[in-house]
């Protein structure tokens, strides 16, 4: 058998290589078209300002366990996650549609309970909803989110335009939601093990809600304008920093240097990385699900961002682009790998 | 337990009632948007043109089945019912995403079909793929595609706009489809139960490429257009003409009157329904996924539309928004029912 004719497993190529393999026959020659597939949203000019398109799919068993998680909360982070591609782009998002698959064994109940969560998303950040599909599956739940946004056409940051020695700069804090994640599992098959035991969840409140019900950073946005800064490139952190970082360098064409101790990490994350017996920078560098933003600005704007609350610098970026390190506490570089969550990789 | 208390099912309600009622809650008060949920695609404004949007989830064991379904066609498929949408709104489809959620048993060869599927739709359309998301799924195949389109405003053609005494047209012919998946369906039958038997289908390759490979009526838009004729109002026929056709009266707040002896339907069609002893008739009005274009002219057009190739005058709205009558070849009318196709009475 050729190599061609090898049946090549969907984990053989993980997500971004399978989406780059099944798309790579496409061309694009619309003329209004100004981004397709290969940042946080797509984005189509229309005259003065630009629309802009993003969709996730979230798949029960994968990438969410009723087990432990509220339909509400379920419903909202389906909305956010969505809005959160849309903010990477420095975009305004405007509109969503929902479209749900469900087991017939499903009540009407469950599903208002899911769409309370879209509606409190969708007040909370100003989008409508504007369509939509539900259906039967035959097993489980299936959530696909598209969420349209608006920019002027200026405004817009893309992946592609860090510059060399640029700041890289993340909002908030990483791998909260990984931790919170890994108790929330712990729990899980203690509950499975004994019914009647309580989950165990206090003193890691923040952790647990970063994961069940994380927040998109419009705050950050409004700051950086606030501040007069729009930074040259920029992603949103949904299967960890490092996989992200190298989605920066890869489509600005640059390396990087990351340090380890710059890295912003929650109390509570480090608690429960040590209660797992982890290093605390493992799950802030490939944990997941943050839903931060991770932006670079030139060297030029330190002290004005310097002074925003709820933002680090963790490094810069590197006129190489096959220099791209991480520098741990013990000033010893290696390389940065992406090893973040991956939903293919099962 | 209070009446309001009751645990509903899905089925209780059945889909449009299920979205209707997910969905009463939302408010919409963006200047920009025109048309939310409740039309074949959602409408908002940019400036001269507008934007349309719609969305549809297939569903592995709902919508298809892969025992009889060649995936390149199920790619195909997934697309065009979106595209139909559009075009059913005298819009123009330019862009789609698709997200795609499969179990790790698929391989990447199989995946690569479907796209192929998908690539010969946007190639055949004119429309650009810009996005999308992949992932794993427990068990089966999910398919969300959305398709955005572009119209100038005073060109979209809703549900709504139909006039008291408009001709009600249709494109091509009906049941077509449904005929398609009763044999089909029928052939699987045979098929698991004796697996050296091939599928007995000539003579009605017609109606199997109906339900397996639909065209959506790009074409009829551009006669319409080339005779100087816009529609009052429009929908495409997913879910069998009775059901699509209240859509209208209900939009249009109208009546309608629609003849058994005008209904296209095709040889094959009657044959296959004489074969399975039913009456042609009933897989015309409700038999689903014709993706025809059905749509009101004024009368004033009637002789235009006579002579434009493939649209039948099948009846015409009636000022009485509560008179929806069918009238059979014996005469006597009866009350118009949507029997349609739906996902969610299983």
């Amino acid at each position: 058998m050729s190599k061609s004719n090898k049946i090549l497993s969907i984990s053989d190529l993980g997500e971004f290589g399978l989406i780059d393999h099944l798309t790579k026959d496409f061309s694009i020659s619309d003329k209004q078209l100004i981004k397709g597939i290969g940042d946080d949203a797509a984005v189509f000019s229309n005259g003065d300002t630009c629309t802009l398109v993003t969709t996730d799919l979230l798949v029960e068993g994968i990438h969410f366990n009723l087990i432990y998680t509220p339909l509400k909360h379920l419903g909202y982070k389906s909305v956010v996650v969505n809005l959160s591609d849309i903010f990477a782009m420095n975009a305004i998002p405007k509109y969503i549609t929902v479209s749900i698959a469900v087991s017939n064994k499903f009540s009407v109940q469950a599903l208002e309970q899911i769409y309370e969560g879209i509606k409190i998303a969708c007040e909370r950040f100003d989008v409508e909803l504007i369509g939509g599909d539900t259906t039967s599956s035959l097993s489980g739940l299936f959530i696909n989110i598209m969420a349209i946004g608006q920019a002027k056409k200026d405004e817009i940051v893309y992946r592609s335009g860090a510059k060399k020695n640029d700041l890289v700069c993340v909002s908030g804090d990483l791998g909260a939601s990984y931790m919170g994640l890994q108790l929330l599992e712990r729990e899980k098959e203690v509950f499975l093990a004994d019914t009647s035991i309580q989950p165990e969840l206090s003193g890691y409140e923040y952790i647990v809600e970063r994961q069940l019900k994380p927040e998109p950073r419009r705050d950050i946005l409004k700051k950086l304008k606030e501040a007069g800064i729009q930074p040259n490139a920029m992603i949103d952190i949904s299967d960890g920093l490092s996989s992200e970082m190298l989605h920066l360098c890869k489509n600005s064409n640059l390396g990087c240097v990351i340090y380890e101790e710059k890295l912003p990490i929650h109390q509570q994350t480090i608690l429960a990385a040590e209660m797992f017996r982890l290093d605390p920078s493992l799950p802030a560098l490939n944990g997941g699900e943050d839903y931060e933003l991770l932006f670079t600005v030139p060297l030029s704007q330190k002290e004005i961002i310097d002074k925003i609350h709820d933002i680090s610098i963790i490094g810069y970026m590197h006129e190489n682009k096959d220099y791209k390190m991480f520098v741990p506490r013990n000033g010893v570089e290696i390389e940065l790998r992406a090893q973040g969550w991956n939903a293919m990789r099962e």
